[in-house]
């Protein structure tokens, strides 16, 4: 891990902070393949409390079933680096935490788990906000920690787009 | 955050794994002051998921209560930053992920939130193993990073020492 792309994802962090706090906005996650660093990077800034309830790193699949109710047939039929379980996720955090906005990531840091129809870098990102769950789909082509830390600042990068998004 | 000192937690993180693996011991966290930096640290090293089951943020209090399982009258009467809440965090971790070695961390990182009993740096670490749950308590005089190392340093070192001493 960087020290620079670490730096930037405090500062994605900070405005993030900014954003919900002007807004009275709560945030929880559900980590896959960033692994915490996405609640990491938010809770490095002080004050994080005031809006950050908390996250899931749910690295298992059954963690993805057991504690944020993901469907087992939904990563039975898509996988669990997909679309489908991506928005599973997120909703699944926004309803555990009681949060307003929930990200969930989901995807293949690598070096190892790819294959042909899912390679090293493709990650799936969920975001729940009020009944609406969208996802977004990227593919990455660095190395394991290159992957986790895009994957982290584009999570961040659509939590501030969202949380802004909502009048003041 | 300083490089220096990611690099050792993830050196930490990869003693973890070797650990667990020889001996088929699955791993989970629950944390809240470290943010998901243990979290994180475990899964920099490819091939944590082999032991690594996930883990708990557990940022606001409600989430310690829901995600958890810690009761709510045990944060009410010795508080969040307790060996109590820690104890029960371990617990609640181990059981919700089904994990052979649950670890907790909960403290008063700072800048903010420290009083006279419980100052800025005071953290207690919960570990559950099988049956038993045991807590430490240490009280870290650095700055609101130093101290969220400081913690997460002390969770991997306990894990990996609680690891090795199983047989192999």
């Amino acid at each position: 891990m960087s020290e620079v792309a670490t730096d930037e994802l405090v500062q994605a962090a900070a405005r993030l902070q900014t954003a919900c706090r002007e807004r009275g906005l709560s945030v929880a996650l559900g980590e896959s393949c960033t692994g915490g660093l996405v609640a990491h990077a938010i809770t490095q800034v002080s004050g994080s409390s005031g809006y950050f309830l908390g996250g899931v790193v749910s690295y298992a699949d059954s963690a993805k079933m057991t504690l944020l109710g993901v469907p087992e047939e939904l990563i039975d039929r898509h996988g669990a680096v997909s679309a489908e379980v991506a928005g599973a996720m997120a909703s699944g955090a926004r309803r555990r935490f009681g949060a307003d906005i929930a990200i969930s990531v989901t995807g293949i840091a690598g070096p190892d788990g790819g294959t042909a129809d899912k390679p090293v870098g493709l990650t799936f990102i969920g975001l729940a906000h009020h009944r609406q769950v969208s996802t977004r789909r990227f593919e990455w082509a660095g190395d394991r920690s290159a992957n986790i830390e895009a994957s982290a600042a584009a999570a961040l990068q659509w939590l501030i787009e969202s949380a802004e998004a909502v009048q003041p």
